[in-house]
């Protein structure tokens, strides 16, 4: 069973009629990956996007890092389940009910989704990344934890696979996610990580975002990291962002 | 020799004729530290004060620190000479020509000003000081770096002492330095540091601002903080701002 969402991205690609241009208007507007609403533009398109040109946006190349006691980060997964799939046209996002968690200044982070952006958003150290999953937690105060899980290419991932089997590949649609998903097997073994302070990669851009990027990347096939590009028909990551006055520690 | 400079505060406050207000105009918006205009409704005064509403902004309460291996500071002071002394309305500040300067993250920023604000803006683990000074450094690019100093009541400061005999008693005044500062003398012989993200601490609010905080405070006499007061009239500190997604290395 499908539901289609029509967003205001579908109204400029075909004929609406009033209703849904009402619904296109309550919408927030139109970005884009390229061209006039594109992320050079993404400040100007409505007041809403205007942090999109702060000093303190994400992606960032992670690099001149500052040596930090960085505590073990506390992960408190297994408990919550994988709600649905959703192709929201900008990338496809596993949507999920409370019960998985990230501790981090004393405070529960609960997982809210995760999502893919092929190739990576955030560089280490100069090198890109073929595809990057951002795994998005949320306090009960609305601040944000994202933690960053870089792909290379090698052995197939087995719990993405699960994502991809039931991924819709039309734009604009959200299925229910029979599979499980382990979230706790996306992540490498090593949970060492580095930690700067950031944005939504995406509008509105909105910044305060704790940023957590895993040291360790895991694998997933050439066969994987194709299947997602082919489903999105173009690159989904915001072009790196100047870092500024952010220290970023290791 | 004085060289009085009518900003639109002052046409505010007495009738002004049609070239000042074409003065007025030009200049920025009226902002102030308590009232219609005050600290919580900069952010909606114009839209060039917006960054003042943002995640990242100064003063914050220095706490829950990072332990963080912070390099020693490089400072390279003593050549630029103080070129004069401004009362500007909001602070009492001394104007430097090049020849000081502070090396972070292996750049140069060379010392533009310093000013004061009573009582301190900035905490540290909780606790105000009675006055605070900020040293503006800029770098070639236009980034900013502020070396903050906390002073305590105690001894009367020599330093202190030869702006404070300069110092215009009436606003939007700038008067040239007659005494030779020695911007060293100024800071505590222990130069351990706080580092965090930061902002302009007045309108506009930019962001982006590298922040190191003294450990160690100097000391003012109660009538150097007194004296300071009295000529401002009002507290001219900015109320504290949420941390959000910051860390304070330490």
């Amino acid at each position: 069973m499908k539901k289609v969402i029509l967003l205001s991205t579908l109204c400029l690609l075909a004929a609406c009629g009033e209703k849904a241009h009402e619904t296109a208007h309550n919408n927030k507007a139109h970005w884009s990956y390229d061209g006039e609403a594109g992320p050079r533009n993404w400040a100007a398109l409505t007041p809403e996007f205007s942090p999109c040109s702060g000093k303190n946006q994400s992606p960032i190349n992670l690099a001149g890092f500052t040596e930090a006691e960085l505590p073990p980060l506390e992960f408190k997964y297994g408990s919550g389940l994988g709600k649905d799939v959703e192709n929201n046209g900008h990338t496809i996002q596993v949507n999920y009910a409370d019960g998985n968690a990230v501790k981090l200044d004393s405070v529960w982070f609960s997982l809210k989704q995760f999502h893919f952006h092929a190739p990576s958003e955030n560089h280490i150290n100069g090198k890109a990344f073929p595809m990057e999953a951002h795994l998005v937690h949320k306090d009960n105060t609305g601040d944000l934890t994202v933690v960053a899980l870089m792909f290379e290419e090698g052995e197939a991932n087995p719990e993405l696979e699960k994502v991809w089997a039931e991924m819709p590949a039309n734009a604009n649609t959200v299925d229910p996610l029979d599979s499980k998903v382990d979230v706790t097997a996306l992540l490498p073994e090593n949970r060492d990580y580095y930690r700067f302070n950031g944005s939504l990669t995406t509008p509105p851009c909105t910044e305060g975002v704790r940023w957590i990027v895993m040291k360790n990347p895991v694998t997933a096939s050439k066969e994987q990291i194709e299947k997602f590009a082919h489903i999105m028909h173009h690159p989904n990551n915001r072009p790196l962002q100047a870092t500024n006055a952010r220290p970023v520690l290791q």
